[in-house]
Parts: structure tokens; sequence; C-alpha cells
């Protein structure tokens, strides 16, 4: 019953460099003669995209539960039809946010267990094999975003009080599971976190990132 | 914490008149001076019938769990923007389908504590007051709801070996909980049926049926 794949999840606040790094360890990997999905939340899935389309157009915001049933929907279809295919294929699945973010971004909003249920409910029970979070200061991270031009979305119109308090919710959930979360100094140029990423993920997993095709 | 409000659901398979029914005790109650609220699942706001919407035009049908997921979303919407407030008016809450429903139509398909775990993040732990189920032959209700040209549903369109198993599920429930759900036979004309329920609403709850308005 194990997958013979490998599930890596990047997580972070606001223009952390998740997309940049997802697409810089999947060059790698590919390099290295391995198969690799790219997905995202939430997302992932027709149904999830119009799931997420559904909130983002919704008049007044629903609640906070239906929000994360909502989200825990898309996050089924998404893991039963995406990532549990890709890892009984033997692939490595790198997926842009997943449950710790729905903890880190709900976690002030719902009680622990009944986020929690959402999140078992959504997943089946999977969990990251792996989980990069790229840290740094939510100033930073919001001038990123604001460059992009991307930070007109909900989560980035919060407040800086709120981001910061997302940031300190990832970095005990670090602390709760040290060997599945691997903080990544995330405040530093693209290549060096990079190469922190690497070298985190051949020493906590067993993919080969120098193989035949490096 | 008390609502002073009554909630009543009408459960049954297809063209069993739950909304007929529904219609007379509505006539009845108000008759009698009360405030009464009509509302139906899937649905009951904007947002729970946009994912209604969602299933209904899904491609390739949702897995079960991420169908349960939805359910669960749309009633936390129903239950928190429509039936909760009016219950805390005093008002009474008459429901087309509700939790016995997902347990009957879905229990086929889900572990029982998987649905059910579904069903109280839903709810947020509400449960009816009381629970008419509407009960008669599967071959009866299909005929009706054919006749109204309203069997295109994709319930209805499924097999009536399904809907016996459905009418089974909904029976074993009412035996379960023979409290709440109470059985009345559907497979007569109208106003006796309404007769039967009017009588037992007035047998199993505080309503006066016959108040000032009478």
């Amino acid at each position: 019953m194990i997958d013979p794949g490998f599930f890596i999840t990047f997580e972070g606040g606001e223009g952390a460099g998740k997309s940049t790094q997802i697409r810089l360890l999947a060059e790698t990997l590919r390099a290295a003669g391995h198969e690799v999905v790219l997905t995202r939340e939430p997302g992932g899935t027709p149904l999830a995209e119009a799931i997420r389309g559904l909130l983002l157009n919704a008049g007044e915001p629903p609640e906070a539960m239906t929000q994360a049933l909502l989200f825990a929907a898309a996050r089924h279809d998404h893991v039963s039809r995406v990532i549990r295919p890709a890892m009984r294929a033997g692939q490595i699945v790198l997926c842009d946010r997943f449950t710790d973010s729905t903890r880190a971004y709900q976690g002030e909003a719902l009680a622990e267990d009944a986020l929690e249920a959402t999140i078992l409910l959504g997943t089946s029970g999977l969990v990251p094999d792996l989980t990069l979070l790229l840290d740094l200061p939510p100033e930073a991270g919001l001038g990123r975003a604001r460059q992009r031009g991307v930070a007109g979305d909900a989560f980035e119109r919060a407040d800086l009080g709120f981001h910061a308090r997302v940031r300190e919710r990832f970095l005990a959930l670090a602390r709760r599971e040290p060997d599945r979360i691997l903080v990544v100094d995330a405040d530093r140029p693209a290549e060096a976190v990079a190469a922190s990423i690497r070298a985190l993920v051949a020493a906590h997993s067993a993919i080969d990132l120098a193989g035949a095709g490096a």
C-alpha cells in the first residue's frame, strides 16, 4: 500500500518565492531523470478551480467553516484525481501550498479540532513526505508580491499583522513536525534558496538528485 | 442557548410528495398565526445553489467524499445563514430534505463514520426537532416524479434497485431515532397524508395548530 512516488509541498507566505523554487527543483529533478508533476492549491483540478472561483466571487464572504469545507472538497478532488495517481505511478509531486497553508491561514478563525477534521476528510489521511517552508518577513514577501502585481487577492489585501501571525503559525507547525517540515530562509537570492532546497531534499529523502540525466 | 424556533425536515424518495406536504403544512401553520420559513436542500442560499450547479455540471462525477464535502459546505452556509437565524427569531423552519437524505442517498458509497463526520461539520451539530419521513414504494414515487416531468435529475435516473435501498436506509434511520423521525404512509391522497402530518406535529411538538388565526 506504500506509494512508490514522493510528495513534496511548498509552503510560506505571499511572495516567498514558492513558484520560482518549485520550478527550479522540478528542473533539477527532471535533469536527474525523475518524472515530476507540478500542481497547486487552491486548485489543481477543474472542479477545484471552479470551487476557488465560487469563493472568490461569493458576494458576502461565507463563514470560516463553510470555506474550510469548500477547500476540503477541492482538496479531496485534487488528491484523488491528481496527487494519488501520480504517486501510485512513481512520480514526484511538487505542490504549491497544501494542508499547512490551511492551518496557517484558517487557524485563527476556526477551532483546531474542527479544522483538523476538515483536513483529515479532504486528504483521506494523505500527509506530505516532505514540506519546505519558505520563510521570510511578511513585509518582504508582500513587497515582492506587489512588484509582481498579484497583490489583489483577498489573502494579500489582509493587514500585515495578519500575515505576521500566519508566519508564526507556519513556524509553530515546523516546530511541531520537525522531521516533515523543513524551514528555508527565503530572504535570499533565488539561487541560494534553491541550493538550500536541493541540499535538504538530498538529505531528507531517497531521491537521487544527481541521477543518470545530471 | 435554546432557540425559540422549531425545525422540521421532510424526507423521502422521489415523488413522495414532499413539496406538496410542506406547502400544506405551511398553510396550516400560518393560519394558526405562526411565522414559517420554507427552504430546501441541496440549496437554500445563493452559494449553496452555486455548489449544486457545480455538482450537476461537473463533467466526470466527483468521488463520493468530494461530493459529501461539497454538500457539507452548502449545508453549512444554509444552516448558518438561513436556518439558525430563523430559529433564533422564533420561526418554524420547514426544510425539504436535510441530513437524513445525505445518509440515505450517500450511505451506500461512504463509510458511516466518514459520512457522519461530514454531517457534523456541515450542521455544526444542528439536529431537526422533528423529521417527517414520507414513505412509499419507489415504483410509485418514480411514477409520480415522471408524470411531473422532473425525472431528469441524476438521482432519479438511478435504477429502481438503488431507490429501494434508499427507502430501506430511510426506514432504518427511523427505527434508530423513533422519537425524531416519524414515518408517514405517503401512498395515499395528498389530503389524507396532510391530515396525518398535522396530527403528528400536534402530538410531537408544542406547536399550536389551531391558534388565534385558525
